[in-house]
């Protein structure tokens, strides 16, 4: 999760909503996608920092499924992103922060159905970071 | 609509699930961006038709919101694709053929609030062409 939240700051410079992530494989940790939000740079909605880190990792992998890995996220992911999770079969997802509004989890199960959810993995930090970003940006 | 099934032709050709894309101004028809199936060619299951058709839509526009189109696609959207639909605020979607199982409606109302939903074009055009997919990849 430090690594996401290290993309999250990535994506807070470049003047995004600070959300980071990260592929690894689940028993060494490897990490192998990253992505940052990218949306206003690319101007593409599906430029999300999960999607990102997905393609990524199945371009590693050469496979569109990624049975072996954990996505961590900085952020509760959205319904699109938990579409995507759940089309690669991502067996487990670690986030940090929630996000009642836009979060997938109040749309029921939108992830796959076998998937294990922990949440709360650094949840200040992620907040936090994407505190700092609204309040800057209300300014 | 008859564009969109061209391009699920076009996925049908190279061996994937057949189902296409186009985005279109809804005011004066004008395709501006297309998409079919390719999670196989490309090993990403982020590579819907629906989202290379928003991806492309938007590059085309420069802008990440496609206000005046109208998004045809031959399947009833999955939940990532209407994620992302509803990211754009797309406001209008014309589908062929329902998809009971991976569907977006059975999870509610995933798309923008606003937009304006049209089932059945050419329903039995894009439900045959994935019938006949199946059938053969059966045999």
């Amino acid at each position: 999760m430090r690594q996401a939240l290290r993309e999250a700051e990535r994506a807070y410079a470049a003047g995004e909503i600070p959300i980071g992530a990260v592929v690894a494989f689940t028993k060494t940790g490897q990490i192998i996608g990253r992505g940052h939000n990218q949306t206003e740079q690319l101007r593409d909605v599906t430029a999300h920092a999960e999607m990102l880190a997905l393609t990524a990792a199945a371009n590693f992998l050469g496979n569109k499924y990624l049975h072996d890995c954990t996505l961590y996220v900085t952020v509760e992911p959205c319904v699109m992103c938990a579409g995507a999770t759940a089309w690669a079969q991502v067996p487990r997802v670690v986030y940090g922060t929630p996000e009642p509004k836009v979060g997938y989890s109040r749309h029921g199960q939108l992830l796959h159905p076998r998937c294990q959810v922990v949440q709360g993995v650094l949840a200040q930090e992620c907040a936090a970071l994407m505190q700092r970003f609204f309040a800057e940006r209300r300014r």
